[in-house]
């Protein structure tokens, strides 16, 4: 089944950029997944096509208009039932990798993609519109992190990255960063590929690698670590309880 | 003074991309900002032009080899000097705001974009390489992740966001999340603006966007909410050691 994605944007002529390259290109080349793009501004009411206006109670920029949007949201909606709507804003909640692996696993996405201040916050409380953050940064508008959040979806895709490559195995999948990699010249200017990486024990390696991954999720990523050691305690308590049974 | 960006990438032909249309193409075309992509394969060394390896130790993918992003890494700073030099990679520090604002008030950077399983390790050792992560999903390469953070310095730049939004209030710029934002009609689909925003009075408009910045916040990124907290502590014990003089 083709994996369908539906940008609501002011710039349609950003898609699909980097998506049209490479692993994502070729994908969509191949029907794995398509494209969509729907300009809000077709939306817009007066002969202006105004999409945007000024703040309520002041402050530079211009937001972007609820009516315009919803008109916008329910035309692509209309279009695509079966598809969560995400909107990507600052403001949202941040992606990550369990949520990108749910989505890549249904039917496709519709992103709206803001621009200027933000959107007209009431369009949050009247359509059922995901609000999603990709990185702790402040963009020009949501196509760079709609961009983003597809080309993590599109490599999930059924036979996008191949069987080599499952993709299971790698940063954030169990809550942690990933081991460090190496590869050939087994010595480069003085520094030498790790021993046990070239021990052919796999046990030994194994263990190297998930050592790897919590000593540098903590010492790089402490909010990821807490969450995983909190996750673990929980999962382990839960457990526990549940051999001790309802009596105890 | 133009911000040089400069892209060590597998693909080239994915820049400007998003970045040449809109506010970052218009100030690309102004040459507020430059682009200069590098292709990585052309520090190959050996006449199949080989950028990658399988992993020492086993698994999926392939790695990116040392030696060849040394030489391409060694090219870019010398083409510019001053430019610090970025590698996306999921195993990075999240990028801040904090820092787009140092890395725009500088004459530009340099972004490495990894593609297949990641980079040698060594590369990190053996180059001053600032590791840096956009957001806890997995991409099928860096490119997406580079657009995003160009985007997020370029509108930072002199005269691309223009005199009426500084950018200087909004999500990020003060370890919060943006009040939410409200414009025109006043009343649509029965929810009406809130009635604070239309009520004129100044004082009483930012005291209620504060409050929902820091309800927002909390409730919506208890992890930003936490830091914002400490650092406001941290701020407070400082003043007051400082009051007391180094006696008390």
């Amino acid at each position: 089944m083709t994996f369908a994605a539906t940008v609501l944007t002011l710039y349609p002529e950003m898609f699909p950029g980097p998506l049209g390259v490479s692993l994502a290109g070729r994908a969509l080349n191949q029907g794995t997944w398509s494209l969509d793009t729907v300009q809000i501004r077709d939306f817009a009411t007066d002969r202006h096509r105004t999409v945007d206006d000024t703040p309520a109670g002041g402050g530079a920029g211009m937001v972007l208009k609820a009516d315009v949007l919803a008109a916008a949201i329910d035309h692509a909606r209309a279009l695509r039932p079966g598809c969560p709507v995400l909107a990507m804003t600052p403001r949202g909640k941040p992606l990550s990798q369990a949520r990108v692996r749910e989505l890549a696993a249904g039917p496709g996405i519709t992103v709206v993609c803001g621009r200027f201040e933000g959107f007209d916050e009431r369009i949050f409380a009247a359509r059922d519109v995901e609000e999603v953050s990709v990185g702790d940064i402040v963009l020009s508008g949501g196509e760079p992190a709609a961009i983003m959040a597809l080309d993590a979806c599109i490599r999930l895709l059924p036979g996008v990255m191949g069987a080599a490559s499952s993709g299971t195995e790698e940063s954030f999948e169990n809550g942690l960063l990933e081991y460090p990699h190496y590869t050939r010249p087994v010595e480069w200017e003085g520094r030498t590929i790790p021993e046990v990486l070239r021990s052919g024990d796999h046990a030994k390696i194994a263990a190297w690698r998930k050592q790897r991954a919590e000593e540098d999720t903590r010492s790089r990523r402490p909010d990821l670590w807490e969450r995983h050691v909190g996750a673990r305690a929980q999962s382990a308590s839960g457990a526990r309880q549940k051999n001790e049974g309802p009596g105890s």
